[in-house]
């Protein structure tokens, strides 16, 4: 089935399901075993104290689900509100355009806050929203912290400042798929009341676990929530950590085996060194779209993503061309321009198992792609800034000092 | 992470996850790709078709879905009942237990026929609701094909002639977790509406895909059902399907591999000398329980397992002391007796990438446990009793011919 | 190119190469790397220490040749011999007999002591060649510790004494291909002065490196030895020790992380429960033999072989017949007969990583090809001898207590 | 053992071992295996046919080694020379002085022609030397195709004419270790007697296969030759190929299913390809030193290496610190100067499994490396010479057109 062979490794710079490192994929390279066994529980102990870490979150409880990052948001809304439950929702890319969606089918009161793609969350209307809202009929804000669709993050810190300055209670919703272990992320200070990520993307996984981890309020809120759940419910889940089997459900054996490996590999690296690095490459790869005279789909600075770029192609380019024409030709996966920003944007996912040199030579093959499409790059200019950038940075790899 | 190494294989008897054969693991052991490159599509493509095989069914579609069997039978509630549908659900096990919890909690009006644990699905009962409810209130018949917790099969023909005889429109729902694959199972012959199973039973695979077929009255039951779903929906797939890009969320690459290669390993033994392999393996582990002095929790021949085997202990020997001292002394891992059996019985599961002297060495271990544990086991009874059929039936493996 | 596929595992029971614990599949599943970084540097040096663990040394110096055991002991001979040196040689069987063709193509003047096969080294004849030779003209004396053709062990302290009471300088050499790590075998305590193995043997690896030991006598004689040598020379991996690099030429980076996870597993077991592991399997062997009312190939209990059992057939049965229907019809894997035994004898090997419950599969699978193959054995009877002896004398599994 | 652990993938550029395909660490993923079964004759026998492919020979006769190249070249001397004769040996840089070192040691009467380190062969002087030889003293000519250490590629075509023009009936023996399968190559076109290479370069395998392959010339004359020889000698294969058992010893079951799969990639992309592919990435390096103002060891360009570029650094730089500091903070691997060159050069390798990104990704790294240590190189310079050359020149990848 590998009929689409070509030589070298595939240069993988979706915005997920992201590069897995070696480590982890010897660690999941494995036979089933009984889950039963003392082995498994004590594994699974031990993830879920570290997964808090990733979370940054002492009070947190996380659940680790067979389900994708649509399955994790399915089930942080079921346990926490009832149909009809006013919910504040922000639609700024195809991935909150798919939450709403979601949203609206679980029978919620949805308030879109929408925003041009390619600028963030309108935190000014989320503030008079929630200003008149004194009766509290706003149940939850929910959020992604970095839109993949766009390339745009969130201030989180914000939102939370928002709903304190007007001692609001509703619930604080964030989506960290494409964030939590790559971006800034702090439960606790920023009095998130879930949040929830997927294991394909800067855990650098393959996809198969939804892990979400729910604050105290939000547990307490589970316990009289009444929308309908059997497979998602977190009371299973919480039921089996008190007998100390853990699962209400078969697992899957390996994807624990590889979560351990993926935390250890990112514990080595110190979670501050993770953040930084990928901030380092995310600056170069903007710095690379600047070189190229192109624009990034992120309207400003402040959103821009350090996980995922979206470059804006000029308009008698199909940026559909561009990743074609980049798996075709160099064995380099980017992603494509989703929904509204179709044809108009490809995307240059920069999280997970990377370093620089990998991303200097995406940046060769996207420079190689435009000029292959007829736009006028300069050969290089993009690796010359980006590398300026990084060689400039670059920190010792601490365990080659 | 290995903490609790024993030397030499694990003898992996539970009914579940199985042993993963070596051909499946090395089609897993990859790094993650673009799913959306033309290469995932083509594979997917492959496998839908040929999971239709291993249903026997040329009218059904099947879903794969990022879950677990539970999640599998989430998913054929949801998109083909409403909240309040009267449905017939069959209480034999831990299994079918479950699954009665959540009709409820998903809001079905369940009908439980229930059966002492080691009887099959009291078919009589169903035939008189059947037959009264000429006003065609029961929406839905859902079973287990075979009870895991007991080790007990029932006949889906028999229900389907049930159905048929009183021309009654209900959906024949079933869950083939521990059957599919490994017994003698016929989606369309028996008229089944929806069938799922899970990818770590007869597949052999690792946890994680869900795998759902739905017949055409499925199908359209789905358009009109009003149950919430939203990470469930088949028309998300349905939608997928027609514009070729098979997944309306991430996928696990890996799986989607492994499938592949399991899908092929099957077919190279042919599927009927897979079923027959299963039927031999499982009156041979009977053959030895009988051998050993024990009885079956399965009460009657006709609900025997050829995947799982429910073993009665006698009263002064505590079952669950079986599955611990199997797994401390001998790195045999057997199935543990389930909620109102716990204790009672342990469970050999003989289903998935498995042969004859696997079995044997189970076999010979069990004996040496049950003697471990006070019972006067003859040691190498059972292994005659087995062996003695297995010698005399054994087919030549055809590609050693 | 799995053409013969057959389900379920194979049960590889011939005496190398052995089965690979899952750990060191796992552990060697890695791309290559730079062997002149500072990390390889580093793991071999833990290997070398370790290594002479194993082998009970401390005084030896260890060398991982890439080759097989014949080009180990092709390193061994040409580095302390010279062309025409007159050596003691045992003919025991197809190893021995390999061994004393390659002394003389090597050009030694090779003292052949001839044993019937299915008996030990004659050490009475060593004692009187030895008595007699006041001259010091004998250079070396050549052993196997365990014949694998034939499965004998000889008494390697029994071989020291003899040379210690006649204060004989004659080198002493000993092939621990089947041995070592699975025997008790103590370099220093016999005063061996070079010692050798295979990676494929009970260390449980993939072939491809040769292990060789040389003690302090071994590599004073390789400064004036005149064998003729370059690929096997000792001196250039000494001087590669003393510059940190290690390796004359590139290593196997895999058989290297490989090693280290095998010997991880061996010391975390404990190499003197490792050696009682294989006594256990190897009286459990001849246990089942003699109930199956068949003899050992080796003669007198004194040589009887605790990893390789050889298994006379009566004459009306092919032994070839043995192992081509084990492997046709049961997936079973057994040794041939070589060389004067074949068709005589069949072996089980049962070495490295194997366990109680993996022999008794075995057993149970060569009762049913005998009864294939018209020997009238009782089935489960050698399974009853064995699993007797095993379970009154199973240790419980340290980790899992 | 992973203590030197680097965020993303280590970019490996050391002329050996190079980048192993996911493909071949797949089939590489397994247990050991009984090499007698009817699987392995059937598999070695394709390996046997195919690996003529790879020398481009009809007539050859392959052995696959269980050694390395030096190994390799140990088992062409040995089987074809006896101790005394007179070969020519060209000294050209550290890999054709260790052979040089080793025939000497192997007793042949060796006549050195030297060239200055980063200069082809003198065929000047084999062309007068042969003239000379009326009385055919001289019987082989010894060179390497491809000097790994100065990057130095020698001219087969031209050696075989200067013996064709003098009738001279030397044997031709050729080193293709990092030139086989990288390189045009023509073992019975040049009229080769013994090619040789090994696994661990541009086959992309781990190291353990020496692979020789033996013209009819050669094989008569390993009929007389008189070397002492045991492991390495081809009879013992010879015969293992009549009798359909391939194997004096145990191979190594991993490398020859990793082998199977190599050659499959190979025959998929085209061997042509695979060359052709070679020399755009030669090409590409060598336009990326002349960019940074850098010298190529290789003096002309007939002597240019597709496989190596060994490159000088300015007095004032230490290579050995390029190659430090590459690893350090790049987590890139590069090749050390050896020898005569140590500390002038650096060597980036370009061979086996690599792609355009991956070879744009290490010379971006190379140039912040030059910047790192004082060199003032412009960043950007060498990735935009050598992408506007690939860009240029690429080829649609087959299979997706």
């Amino acid at each position: 089935m590998d009929f689409v062979y070509a030589p070298g490794k595939n240069h993988l710079f979706i915005p997920g399901p992201v590069n897995i490192p070696e480590q982890v994929i010897r660690a999941m390279n494995r036979n089933n075993e009984d889950y039963r066994s003392p082995a498994i529980p004590a594994l699974t102990k031990s993830l879920l104290e570290d997964i808090k870490k990733i979370f940054k979150t002492t009070t947190g409880t996380p659940f680790m689900i067979p389900t994708t990052g649509t399955g994790a948001w399915e089930s942080t809304l079921t346990n926490t509100l009832s149909p009809g439950d006013r919910i504040i929702s922000f639609l700024l890319g195809q991935f909150s355009n798919l939450w709403i969606t979601q949203q609206q089918r679980l029978q919620f009161d949805v308030d879109v806050v929408e925003s041009e793609w390619g600028q963030g969350a309108n935190l000014d209307i989320l503030a008079s929203k929630i200003a008149a809202d004194t009766e509290h009929t706003i149940k939850a804000v929910c959020i992604v912290h970095n839109e993949t669709a766009t390339g745009v993050t969130n201030n989180m810190a914000a939102v939370r400042r928002i709903l304190d300055d007007n001692k609001h209670p509703a619930l604080f919703l964030v989506d960290g798929v494409s964030s939590i272990c790559a971006l800034d992320f702090r439960m606790d200070e920023w009095g998130i009341d879930v949040a929830l990520t997927g294991s394909q993307k800067a855990l650098s996984l393959p996809t198969g676990m939804g892990i979400v981890c729910a604050g105290p309020k939000a547990l307490e809120a589970s316990k009289t929530a009444k929308s309908v759940r059997a497979y998602f419910r977190w009371d299973d889940y919480l039921k089996c950590y008190e007998l100390g089997t853990f699962f209400p459900y078969t697992p899957s054996i390996q994807l624990l085996y590889g979560l351990r490996a993926a935390l250890d590999l990112i514990f080595e690296e110190g979670l501050d060194n993770v953040i930084a690095r990928h901030s380092r490459l995310g600056k170069a790869t903007r710095l690379a779209v600047e070189a190229w005279g192109l624009k990034n789909c992120a309207q400003k600075e402040e959103w821009f993503s350090d996980t995922v770029t979206a470059v804006v192609v000029p308009p008698y380019i199909d940026a559909g061309e561009v990743v074609k024409s980049a798996w075709k030709r160099y064995n380099l996966s980017l992603g494509l321009g989703l929904n509204k920003v179709a044809g108009k944007v490809f995307r240059i996912g920069h999280l997970g198992h990377l370093n620089d040199l990998q991303l200097l030579g995406c940046l060769a093959g996207v420079e190689m792609v435009l000029m292959d499409l007829g736009y006028p790059v300069k050969l290089g200019s993009g690796v010359a800034a980006a590398s300026a950038f990084l060689q400039n940075t670059i920190p010792m790899i601490p365990s080659r000092v």
